[in-house]
């Protein structure tokens, strides 16, 4: 199984020469389009919230992991086995915090290229055959090496609103394993209470619980947390 | 096939976790997004979208059908045995106008439960499990019961907008073959004559059409009705 | 490999209805939305997208093109075999700047008609079939003809903008290979030099690369080139 996990968005001719490409190079293995409308060049969010939507695939999926923008640049590209499953991506610190929380890691930097690279699109020229490669059992040339960090330091949880759902939900990079339940959180305009999914509160109440991938998330019932409280990408999650 | 029509959105980590589970345990079942922006929590309006957009599936097609806003709480969850297709969902009315308009149906209790449940993302972990097992020819744990039918009852056809699509086009829950073609009717700011297609009118002019599943639908040649004339999900149509 | 390439957008219970008839009627077949959200109506703009966007596709690819205002009025319906690969779509200049480009053509007009055609959706009921037939390798009932003309002539290259992706970024229908790199170009606000990548300006800084089809796009290092010069679709693309 190949897992697209990118900035491109839903819309446009990217997503759809990525997918001409594996069913080209990679036929009859299964592509799913887990996420495709990260936050457009925000590294440090999309690393936060790989590990967390990553969790539940099975052994040696290949996850095609793309919030790039030093493309065409120096940055390089690595390919990261991460207990039982491939990474694909740019070395910019998106597969920093899935490989500090993995129990064990192999980094490999990807010196293979291909016969035709394209300066902005290396996403459908280079990590989409690298992984439609892994995915078929093979490996593209590549030499072990390490994950660059990224600077300055990374904490273990990011409390900060990373994502908007359609719904208006607002999905953090803070983990709900390390908070009592009853905590209160202040997010934007308001304090919010826990609830445990979203027919425990009165509809338009808003609450915070644990989203079905381990993350916090402010949400309300049958309406939208967002414009509720006003809360947008970046929004810095407090404890009261 | 496997077919989905939810209101997870066609952005954000819902439906790829959908398809991650439905590739891993109907491998090599054909799934197609049907619809899968439909309103948030408006269940009513889905139910009246279900049988139109269903229609023309082939026998054995396996509806998954989520529009859930009482996910977690005391909702039931169903499979329904309508006219040689099978429908996946809660009980909460989604099902009800198809099981209405269906000359034969068999309603089940689904009582299987997945090793882990999360409280608020069923959809991935109950319903897209149940209707891979009726994909594959198995079936969930079950019991014969009946679909909880919705109060206060629901009108055979409901004369409403319920979607507004890329085109703003408006797509109704009224039924064309219930009507003249001479029928004037009257829609937001406007009143709108009956044209069989977009090519029949002159540029920007809006009309009223029965759509390619059997809906009245307003719309404009190479313009957007529902800035003409000002029409929002959930105004009412009347016929003059 | 079947590719879809319409004005139909992500959304709403279009492009499912599609992909249900393809896998119903050739299984197997692997179907790519390569891009689904063309702006709507606008036959030219799609028209000088498809060569750029098609061109990598592999021998025997069958494109369904459609962008079709005319639907169900008397504009032709035609297949389209262009230097190894089909394309399906009605005679109303979609297909006309790719079959320019072509080295070989051979058109025909498709005279087979399905059981039931509705009068708006021949995307469903007349391209989608046989688009699977040609991808099994049969040929829909058709006489051989010639792609009627756009009037007036177009241009060999439309220096426009045609459409703006998630990042802002504002793609034109110019063909980079006729421009001198040191070329300064203007549009809307701005006037923009020429950048091989994102990486080599500085971040917010507007520039026009070659995109990795091949045209002239108007970006910006981690910003939207859209939002800085106000740019909008139609926006005209002059030389300095």
């Amino acid at each position: 199984m190949i897992v697209l996990f990118t900035d491109f968005g839903v819309t446009g001719p990217y997503l759809g020469q990525m997918h001409a490409v594996l069913a080209h190079k990679a036929p009859g293995v299964p592509v799913i389009d887990l996420f495709n409308d990260l936050p457009p060049h925000a590294v440090r969010a999309a690393a936060y919230l790989l590990p967390a939507y990553a969790q539940s695939f099975p052994p040696e999926s290949v996850f095609l992991c793309i919030v790039d923008p030093g493309v065409g640049g120096a940055r390089r590209a690595v390919m990261l086995r991460a207990d039982d499953r491939w990474y694909v991506g740019p070395d910019n610190g998106l597969l920093h915090v899935l490989a500090r929380r993995a129990d064990r890691t192999e980094c490999y930097e990807i010196v293979w290229r291909p016969a035709s690279l394209s300066a902005s699109f290396h996403g459908r020229d280079l990590f989409a055959p690298a992984a439609a490669m892994l995915a078929r059992g093979q490996r593209p040339e590549a030499l072990p090496s390490q994950l660059t960090p990224p600077s300055p330091a990374w904490p273990d949880d990011l409390a900060e609103v990373l994502y908007i759902d359609r719904f208006g939900n607002a999905i953090t990079g803070l983990r709900a394993a390390g908070l009592q339940r009853d905590a209160r959180l202040r997010i934007a305009a308001g304090r919010v209470a826990h609830a445990r999914t979203y027919s425990e509160v009165a509809p338009g109440k808003v609450f915070w619980y644990e989203n079905a991938n381990g993350l916090v998330e402010i949400a309300a019932n049958q309406a939208r947390a967002s414009e509720i409280l006003k809360i947008a990408v970046g929004d810095v999650l407090g404890e009261l």
